[in-house]
């Protein structure tokens, strides 16, 4: 069934089908309805990339997810998905490796899929200026910020956690908790990146506490991923376990480190408290339930929305939120005092 | 920067750029290597809907995912990627929801993306003839198969574990180890899919080892979600505890079905074991250990590209293959003999 048939099902032009697909204004109530019945009734779907191609304006948002399996993004995909819909946009997604470069992929979404703004899910924070003269269009960084590029605040935007006062936090409740020897589970301390910001916390709330720091403490695993961090968690308590506590930069990677604590006959909390930023679902249903500083995900990606459609409709420019994360007080800690 | 540009910088018809585009054989090496080091010098990206809409084959395969939150999937999809790319072909993925019609995507996906083929991973298994006409090019179910459905097995390939079959193991394991009281936490004895599959093969399970059907054992929590899982659980506890194993058809919903038996003042396995399907990673760091069947979702994703490719090339026709899940013995099931 091509738009030929439909046309002459309908006793219509080509044309006329044309006008009716790309929601002109010059063509009849009656004959729209009776075009749209007749593709209704029929297997004919639309080339929407032949449609994209004339048509002056497309009404769609991208959404670049970057790193696939990351459990932490399911609600905010979710949430941007809603929001773009209300705000009577459509969304166009997709989703890329870890390694793979979100600038080029949104570049080529725009010019294909005639996107009006972005939303990126996770991306690098070093971009510079030249890399993002790719873009024509406003785009918003969801979930992180651009900390170590040299992109000027005026030329993006962003939504995301403080991502080191953040883990200051967590490390102070384990201080408060009376913890003195706390380990820090990360993935890097120089990624550029969300794991540096998280350890830099770590590494202040230390110094503001007066603690030592001691490099047997500090556990990179060089991944965000579970089985890495239960390994490097293994390794490590081979060497020394001489630490009352853990922060853990991210909830999965806490699961990971806290089954390596129970093979080496520790309790947590009764033998090491653990502590960790996210707020994943599943770490509030396993045993014990783990106590972390909870991401407000779907109002991340909600706002990413609002602020890249004040945007595109010129209603406003760049911004930059930091949203606040909220203590889920499980029953991985406990108090030394 | 747009083709004309190009073609200027070059010296050479913007038709020359476009036979470079389409990677045609009537261009020059030098002609080829001059205008490709210009786009890669520049800001120029080719619009590849439009370059689509002049070739006359595509390399693409999609993938359509149905149900963006399920975290059994992630393996899945790094396999399916890995083949295609192996294979030679390019990966287009559409991510879709749970209600969401995965044909009418994939067959805007074919026209749009002109595809060569389709992998549904998830989907309905209730397919007819007349929905699937939608689809020009040949297709593999992925995790799942079309029990319910009227489709010809001639007309499509699958790859998925035997449901029912597997259910009846796990309950069979759960008896092995002396449990007559089994509770099976499902999402629907009628889905017409998974959930009714696995059902199935828990009630032959019962009846093959002549142990009592009652139906407050049978705890249906209408989806697949974790906090489901736990509020049924929870709430079935209130009212009966007369079992000492329960058959959960996922991974998930025993983990969100442990913390209410934990409510409950119960050990997992002392007081009562679980066993479910899936292998998840995250289930093989809880405490404890989840015991389950592992599916093998790497397999899955390669033989689901393989046996495509093989059609796409006119190299065999259709195949429905069932592969066998792997027991991990986890520590949440306690032997009573």
């Amino acid at each position: 069934m091509t738009i030929k048939d439909i046309a002459k099902l309908c006793g219509v032009s080509v044309s006329t089908v044309s006008r009716v697909l790309n929601n002109r204004p010059d063509v009849s109530d009656e004959i729209r309805g009776k075009v749209l019945d007749a593709i209704a009734a029929s297997n004919y779907i639309p080339n929407n990339s032949a449609r994209d191609l004339v048509k002056t304006k497309s009404d769609t948002i991208g959404l670049v997810v970057r790193g696939v399996s990351n459990p932490f993004y399911t609600d905010i995909i979710r949430a941007v998905e809603k929001k773009i819909d209300q705000a009577g946009y459509t969304m166009v997604m997709q989703q890329i490796g870890t390694g793979d470069d979100e600038i080029k992929c949104g570049a080529i979404m725009e010019r294909e899929k005639r996107l009006q703004g972005i939303v990126f899910l996770g991306g690098r924070s070093d971009y510079t200026s030249a890399e993002m003269a790719l873009l024509n269009i406003p785009f918003v960084c969801c979930s992180y910020s651009n900390q170590y590029g040299t992109l000027d605040p005026a030329e993006y935007s962003s939504v995301s956690i403080a991502d080191e006062e953040e883990a200051f936090r967590a490390v102070t409740e384990l201080y408060r908790s009376g913890h003195r020897r706390i380990a820090a589970l990360i993935s890097r301390t120089d990624d550029h990146a969300i794991s540096e910001l998280r350890y830099r916390g770590y590494e202040r709330a230390l110094q503001q506490w007066h603690l030592a720091q001691d490099p047997r403490l500090v556990i990179s695993t060089g991944t965000f991923r579970i089985q890495d961090a239960y390994e490097s968690m293994k390794q490590r308590l081979a060497e020394t376990d001489d630490f009352t506590a853990v922060f853990a930069i991210a909830d999965n990677m806490a699961i990971g480190a806290m089954r390596a604590l129970r093979e080496h006959g520790w309790s947590v909390p009764a033998d090491c408290s653990v502590i960790a930023i996210d707020g994943l679902e599943i770490s509030n249903y396993i045993d014990p339930i783990l106590t972390t500083l909870c991401q407000p995900m779907e109002e991340m990606g909600t706002r990413s929305v609002e602020i890249l459609v004040d945007m595109i409709q010129g209603r406003s420019g760049h911004r930059h939120e930091l949203l606040p994360t909220t203590l889920r007080q499980g029953a991985s800690v406990r108090s030394l005092t």
